[in-house]
């Protein structure tokens, strides 16, 4: 198993949907600094089920509680690990899905791998529950990057085939930003907003479930952030990304639609602004060659449907080795789209954080 | 500077397009096998530069030393470093570049991070033509996957907004596979690649350049191979495809379009066929909770129009901080595409052979 | 801060001697395996305080709490999460030393190095108490060695100047390993391990405290285990028992004595013995190139006398850039050897089973 | 295999005794360096074989070449790999001992780790010949930790019985270590140096060969460098200078004195002296938790007599399963203590430069 990320900031995610409780330790945090417990607790929230009838009705506190790493309410340079307890469990849920996998889940791949060892319970160690700590440690990563101005921000680009208007390559500002972090349902068109919502319901009505994108951007990078090759800023946010459960495409700045484009037309022109180097235009979501070029970055994160629908469907029984028909039982969300907004922006921050520490200059 | 990926398999790249030489060290190779050079040869001649009117005609004869981690033919346990000798350089169209950064490229970033230390000679480190190390090491990741029956090969799926035939997601077949990588412009129809041909000719009479994308199929993984949240297939083929240059989105499966669906269509139901769990769709591509679930693996990497392009582009003189006009000379491929697909097939090798060894069944 | 440890099987330490809790993650284990929890306590008692007057009488249960990483009580191929709860803290004892540095402790340097941010109750997170985290790891790790019947035991080899016999290193059994690990005072020679007992009696008596060597041994390491140059078994278990605090040297075999020795002699003849390779004599430990040769693997640690003394010692005023005096309150060993000897083990043990992970045979 | 060091500037070395060439990948170098050749150089020459009685008659240049790394004689900010060739070898004195192992050498753990495919001729990757690049590797961190005002140095600190002087724990100055890395046999006692000359040159007369101890010191490391528990100071020097072949002890400080010792006597009061602190006594060898404590950071290396000797010796013959003798050919160092000396301080500049780079401060 490889559930820990980072160079120089260290992230060791921990547990499962059902366990006593999951965690994060995060090795490599700089001293002396004091968490922001507000900003915490508010990224925590928007990711929290229970929300909203879009969402699942688990009721998860998602509180967690710090066990080390702080000395006076400062990071004293010592690991610092979160755990959350897992309280709203209902494990006889999932009593059946041991031999009956869950099409589109990792109930099938993780009995293999594990010879059956896997913790079925909510999903085990692939629950989405796993983002939790992983927004925990986003929130600090992204505080320790505003300090040095770095602004990170998201929104519902699209839930099936409802569209919000595209972030402004060249223009976004870190206030746009801040102000989807404040949004129950973060989208720049809120007519857009409000007919993604009425997806959402149509479809948890018919027992099934969407997809959606997440189009995220960051303000304020360094030029020259990110290393050639192996560890460029797409390697390592694509990396961190593809951490979350259900996301199954991610591309930057103009993405799969430079692969339609022509150099003419896609390569940004250099010119001088205000006695700094920018781009014209923006289509390489502000990374050349791996690097930050200085312009927003800009890329899109695409979510599968929630697989656990109410609607029976076809799969096997792996004690008997024949074909049978499953209706998943627990509480699940219709889209995972809303609640995944805060687990990119978590990605995307410790990705960031973790090359910024790394960076030599 | 990150220019070494893997866990188990470690593979550090290493040279510049106009430095002494480039190459690869691999350390964590298997002892006692041979290399199959023929293999290895023919990848690289298909990444090679000169071969057609569609490719750059700098002649490189690509022809790799193999300095050590070999006795007798055979691998003696001992990391192998291969190189790549520098020969048909011509750095002398590279001066102007120093200081006016060409748009699309990595010139400028790179000066930056390296504060004007970076080798601008022919991109430097930031070269496609580090994807020479790179296909030899992916040719001997392959060989040795092939051992295990896992099979890998791509075609080029798009350029511009001509498009391919996709892989069939259940039934592609390693014979299939195989062709694909014997043929000179490897397409599925045939009628389509001569399209593309005529496509990137086009673009490069208008001195100008056009993407397109590369579609990747692997059969045989082991169901189960892969490793939870950070170390998934998604993330760690994504970390090394991204290693490629021009490489500005991937998705799995069905991809973005799943962002579109609906989880009743995009589930894959199990069956059991023949006595072994399959899916009767693959709109995952082969992938469950990062995990493999034993059915074709497919992706798609969206390439960027190569950014060198004969027309004047506007630019920045960064010694006189001012704007200024740029006419890209050097020899560049009107489309990167072609030559991408070893490339592709290559990063994929790797980042599975590197899972493979890292799996503790 | 870089409180992890492996490559194949990662160690996670976390946790301050007064925080909530200290802890540890375990990432890499193999699914299906049921922990033997009597052997981890019996393991975790041997390290605890409080067992005697050679020991501080600062009380911790040592109970570790599973948070996750089970399922039916078996690995489930998630990260293993187990904490210890902090409970008999008297972090008032602490309060001067935050300015008032202790003379041999990490006090001064962690000051310098979070500047002023260290957690300095109990020595934060330089504290021996990060050993309980380290032994449960341990106690996993030696478990699954022992499938493979690799045995590891250690002995108390010398306290201040009163030596125990050394390990027999051609011809230690497991079984001699196994009563060690039985005895409350594990020594070869118990006439020498009473010396000892009067020894520290003595030092604490003086309100001092005195140094000791660890002699570990492991048998059954598969011919071979171990990889070149910076992996070696020298390597590693020097990397790993190096994070004990206290540990001021280490060497394999005959260790320094090898200096003094001749070729002639400290070369171990190679001989047939049953069928199977083996040496006549063991001066290189069991380790040749690095990797194991098959004879009992044999080394050396050195610890430090305790540095919290109860006499007055000179020391610095941080705040004030003077000099002063000092008078180690708080509750400590006199020697920290007999508490030492199952943290060599576990260390031992974290390393040998990340290797054995990581071996491509 | 693992023969690459370091997490923030990674060292991976390549290459066998008798292979086309070896070499070292650095990754990580900080661009716009100038690499100062001729202290490279210098260093080269202090390890090469050839230099004198003393030491083995083969004759290698040693002289690298730069394949990748620079641009215009500076570091470019892309990885750097520097080459040498291998010229002088005699495989076909190597050709018997691929079933009969040399005792004291890698010859049989390294043919049983391989299945027989390892390069026997010369020792293959575990040769010393491999601390040419480490040498390399360590010469470029040396000057760039004396640009930091760190200097590092090393003497024989005794070969056999014969001893040298040892450093002075408080007092050593950058002159001393500076001139020792001036002498052709670096000893603080002239004297002393002579009787180890006279003492490796009978060990030849006697066709023995004899061991010693390499003792090292760092000025100048800012206080607090190194991190927690596993990188260590200790750790990480350790896991280096065990990477140098016939290392079997290290230790920091008074080291294996320590265990002799008692706190009152071994604890270093603390002191304010011109402003700043320091220690009265240094037992701990300017390291406290793993830390820098701004004290000179000493310690020794021993090393075990050469194994190759020209008396025959029992070994076994792994082609027959019988027992035989053996009388080596080839050309051997008598002592490797004195070229070790470089390999030291190589090993040493590369594991504290890494830890320099890791720095959050």
């Amino acid at each position: 198993m490889s559930s820990d990320f980072g160079k120089y900031l260290r992230i060791q995610l921990f547990g499962q949907s059902h366990s006593e409780a999951l965690g994060v330790v995060i090795d490599g945090l700089p001293a002396g600094i004091e968490p922001d417990m507000d900003r915490i607790l508010s990224r925590l929230k928007r990711r929290a089920p229970g929300g909203s009838a879009l969402s699942s009705p688990r009721k998860e506190p998602d509180l967690p509680e710090i066990l080390s790493g702080l000395a006076g309410g400062k990071t004293c340079g010592a690991p610092l690990c979160a755990v959350f307890r897992n309280k709203d469990t209902r494990s006889e849920d999932y009593d059946e899905l041991k031999h009956i996998p869950r099409p589109g889940h990792a109930d099938y791949t993780a009995y293999i791998k594990t010879g059956g060892a896997n913790d079925i319970r909510g999903g085990g160690h692939f629950s989405a529950r796993l983002t939790a700590p992983l927004v925990f440690a986003g929130a600090l990563c992204a505080q320790l990057l505003e300090e040095k101005e770095i602004y990170i921000g998201a929104h519902i680009r699209s839930v099936g085939s409802v569209e919000d208007r595209p972030f402004d390559p060249v223009n976004t500002t870190p206030e746009a930003l801040k102000e989807l972090q404040q949004a129950p349902f973060p989208v720049l068109d809120r007519q857009a907003g409000q007919s993604m919502e009425t997806h959402i319901l149509d479809a948890a009505a018919r027992k099934d479930s969407v997809g959606g994108i997440v189009e995220c951007c960051v303000l304020g990078l360094p030029p020259g952030l990110g290393e050639p090759i192996f560890d460029g800023l797409e390697n390592r946010i694509s990396a961190a990304v593809f951490g979350i459960p259900a996301v199954k495409g991610i591309e930057f700045g103009d993405g799969f639609e430079t692969a339609r484009s022509t150099g003419s037309v896609n390569n940004d022109a250099f010119c001088y602004e205000g006695g700094r180097v920018r781009t014209k235009t923006n289509h390489n979501g502000g990374i050349l060659g791996g690097l930050a070029s200085g312009m927003p970055l800009i890329f899109r994160a695409a979510f599968k449907p929630t697989p656990s629908i109410g609607l029976p469907q076809d799969s096997v029984d792996l004690s008997t080795g024949t074909n049978t028909q499953l209706t998943v039982k627990g509480r699940h969300d219709p889209c995972v789209v809303p609640r995944a907004v805060p687990c990119v922006e978590a990605a995307t921050a410790i990705a960031l954080y973790d090359l910024y520490l790394g960076d030599k200059r």
